[in-house]
């Protein structure tokens, strides 16, 4: 099925395979009027991108992004915005017998029995190079979020074991693993050091906190805003879970305890505590929202694995090639290019919810 | 927006509030020739009736369901289902100051932040009886799955802190908590006299198992089948969490072990152990899937509680009137609807994956 | 697929079969705060009940309507409107031959090859009282557009051969061929009258008028403003051609006269002419909106006609009972619904096409 | 809103504008084992291609097709489908007052309505241009329709008032108006000659023959095959009517002749007249279908005509440079690619309509 858009409102269609020519995206339904220029998107393009630390895969890729509709003068026209990013490193290999052969933790066998064949390099459209085009849109989405106040920013809350503790934002930039405690993130890259010791692989945890978002936004029923975020959210590979707010330990805790009070603060309705993570019955309460996401281990891993090949032969595999030991620090761009997106869909979307607003849009 | 619709193949559409005259379904594109009478779907709505037992609210219902189109000499005709179950209990009473204060952990004031009013009785459209439409979209979805050789089961995996031991399936049908585990049920019933006493409520968590899915549903980036099951049961009100596999878990062990290896087991490719819960990359691996999501603890309890009216004013609310201590085991049978219809829609849409598959089908 | 629903930014969803308990429409995503009760909804169901003249079957239908849920205290509160009309004359009867015989003209024959089986009772959901739906629907939507000063208005415009000349659309309800036109009315009975004789039946055109529509209501290009009217009025049953302003006739004339020259007229933009049926390029130009809809004769003649059955046999059939000689009347008001629903969508959707819009909205 | 995607098994989503960097097609959800390569495509795109006639603007554009994802080893994978075609001729010119002054005929005062700005650099969104996406898609989807014995082919059926009278389809790739009857094609050039002469434009009628079309394909109710084939249609910039069958004429005739009579005919349900065009009640009834559209005279005159600026200034405007005196031949393969992507789309949602289907397919 046709399932590469996301997207009530505004909606975002992703393309292109790993190791083909280019990948990219087209935002279609994006209002008229916001200044954008390649300057906007490269540099969380950038946060992604291979290359920056030991603990990301070397693929010499420059991903630059180029904008080839959608913007004239500088600024969004409302029609299709659609971004292109060449690959470079597509240059034909010998892809050995992964070409034929499927990688545990991977989705080659899923591919092979829903499409009957599959473009193996790299993975092909299961490749975390898709999320290029959705991290490219999630940026031009922040933006738009930035001018009316709301903020969306993503970091690593663990590493295997290995939890932040003191949390301080600006600490996130300065470690290769966008933890946002230095204490925890030098814990972090021991336990890293070990795993590629192993030829093994780490997973970790993805927080998301969105700031500025205002009561009212999202859905009650099937597209409640956190039911969003959570596909959005699942949807990025590797992803294995999600919460919102307390998430699983809330299924622990008391209605006491876990209700969140109102009072009014400066003419405010203001939340006490923030258990629900910004969201109750699927719709914001005011509160920062918080969001949660599992990322498993990486599953290419250098040791030798039992497997089955395309003949249906017993077979093992190595997976050769430097790969990442970890992708969370980089998956934590793709994170908030989703939740950026989910949000600015749901914001638009309550601009029609009541004949009050109609009547005053269209009052003249 | 218009988010009362879920499903891209299959689309489930349910409708009204707690104590509107009537709530209800419509399944569009449910294909035809499927055995269907009242029978089929009544079971399922009776699991979630009030008043099953000391745990569940005793509002006196009897959620009987009616087939007002698409059924024609007891079979379904491919044409809308429409289901609708009456409200009995719907006389008016005095809501007191419910009517304009905000529940917490209720989304009271999110309603009244987006739409400018809101249905105060029972919740409105938030209430848990908008589940009743869900149900019975899912007991018709589960039906067709069975024909295909798919059963979707879902049971109640913990309450509070205590988690089921051993896991007898038998045994959920024997306990008013839905634990395949009798030890465990009293245990956990202990457990929610003590918060009855207390006035005070519990959560819980629910599982779902998904036997018979063959590998190859699902899709690779925005509709992942775990992307749309997460959003499936976070629409659900009260999940604050959902995994798929070892979901959380995951996050902190390494790629050697989180791998599942493949070999093949009398001609069938086969996973050695199910890390993945059923599904890599967004496609169904031909493993059982394994879904699960945290319930928060009832929001209404009778403790006094502080909070904000509508005129923005701080004041104190109880909730006189009996309600659910816990909601998890209403809810099991609700999991399992929203993984039906997830599957059955995945199911439908991979038939027109591939050239040769249509060919095949149009030879004639 | 999934095909009862209609709408992008409002979602209309019909249900029901001619011969079922009830048909009905669920509109989802419908703003909250409209005044709404049957009372504003029953008229416009009056205007295409059975039995309003000779021209029409004389089933007896009183198609009352009951609002089940999405008002409150009169009210419109932002979730799903479910409204539903029983069927009264539902009783069963024997349908002789027509329960296996294709009727000419009508959609028996695609029926079985797509579902496999049909409900065969008067058509089933193939029937005109499908349209039951769309017209309560409309008056919906028509009452939204009202409060911002829009207008949607259809009328007989042709039976057969015979045109309206002077249009007067006061005269519209005083003949029950529904001619704003009191001299071409009464020469089209004299028509139908002759057609009646000869068991035979009529078509027409139906023409709406939409005023008060600003300029710059729809989308460029797959969206348009007239591509969505076109797809809403063909899928009319018996509707086999639609026009755009002056329609087929432009093809023939030249660009000096079909353009319509601008001008300002006390500081608006005016256009001198309306050969564009105020939309251009999909989007509204401000002008009165102006489409037709040609409807073939009744399919339903008491004539021989040859035809072949279930079996694959050539047989003959005669349709027995009485039917509406002519549909044009009955459907002018599910044209007008149509169209009201159509230009609703669009003109919520306008609100969210710029930044400024946005920022002003979120601005507090 | 979000309108630049059509269908909805498949997914067709254009991007570009006239003087942008490059215009193109994202198709997604097409199913995978197709052989494909450009030179499938291009021949097509050379149909619509500026340049080919006296008839057709100069504008130097190659046009020239690259397929940048979803085709893996010739063969399509399922992903989706990427195709870009850069704009040769976009170099910046002076655009003198038509920047800043509405066109009669076009959407630029519609534009400015909506967004709020527009590029006018060649009616940017709303130029011919956007339509090389549609072709490039509806030459894919031709393909996989061709796989299964149906054919797609459109052609000139009137200019200005001269119409086909022999109908020879081989003779319409031998004139440069598409017309299937060289002497109504000589005829029109004569026409044409003079429009030119006089500075003015002509239309004309466009007609679409699809062959090999089971009976059961499309669906009842909003998404009957003619409603979208009328919305696939009027969505192609200038068409002002659309009709199926006799479509107009059918509402000046008799129920008594326009029913198609049913015959077997060597085993197989035959119509024995085609006045439904191929579609009853929304869905195919085995007949060739046959959809007819008209297309407004080309807007862009050399003629001095009245106007408005965006100041609101009444101004006069002469559109320089050589425009296609009629646009009719060049929309010709566009009609036959909208057709193309309508009848492929219902042709895959079909595949799911039935319970039989479904078991067949799983069976397994």
């Amino acid at each position: 099925m046709a399932g590469s858009t996301f997207g009530n409102r505004i909606s975002v269609t992703t393309w292109g395979e790993s190791h083909g020519k280019a990948l990219g995206v087209v935002i279609d339904g994006f209002p008229a009027g916001l200044k954008l220029s390649e300057e906007d998107i490269q540099p969380y393009l950038d946060r992604r991108k291979p290359g920056q630390s030991k603990y990301t895969t070397a693929r010499a890729e420059g991903d630059e992004v180029v904008i080839l509709s959608g913007v004239f003068e500088g600024v969004t026209t409302g029609t299709p915005i659609s971004l292109m990013i060449e690959n470079k490193d597509q240059h034909s290999k010998d892809y050995g017998n992964i070409a034929t052969t499927f990688r545990p933790g991977h989705a080659d066998y899923g591919f092979i029995e829903k499409f009957g064949l599959r473009d193996y390099r790299g993975g092909g459209r299961s490749s975390g190079r898709e999320t290029i085009g959705r991290v490219a849109a999630g940026a031009i989405c922040a933006k738009l979020l930035n001018e009316v106040g709301i903020t969306v920013c993503a970091y690593t809350k663990s590493i295997g074991d290995i939890k932040i503790y003191d949390f301080d934002l600006s600490e996130r930039d300065n470690n290769p693993l966008c933890m946002p405690d230095a204490v925890a993130a030098k814990k972090a890259e021991e336990y890293l050091e070990a795993c590629m010791l192993n030829k093994d692989s780490a997973g970790g945890v993805i927080e998301c906190l969105i700031t500025g978002v205002p009561a009212g936004i999202g859905d009650p029923v099937f597209e409640k805003l956190d039911a969003k975020l959570a596909q959005a959210l699942v949807s990025v590979g590797s992803v294995k879970g999600v919460e919102i707010g307390d998430g699983f330990a809330a299924s622990k805790t008391l209605g006491s305890i876990n209700n969140d009070n109102f009072r009014m603060d400066n003419g405010v309705v203001t939340k006490l505590t923030n258990h629900s993570g910004g969201i109750l019955g699927g719709i914001s309460d005011g509160d920062d929202i918080i969001v949660r996401c599992a990322i498993k281990p990486t599953p290419s891993i250098a040791q030798v694995q039992a497997t089955v090949n395309e003949k249906h032969e017993d077979v093992d595999i190595e997976i050769h090639g430097r790969h990442d030991p970890v992708i969370v620090p980089r998956a934590v761009v793709v994170v908030e290019a989703m939740c950026a997106i989910t949000i600015c869909d749901a914001l638009l979307s309550h601009m029609t919810d009541r004949v009050d607003y109609i009547k005053e849009f269209y009052k003249n």
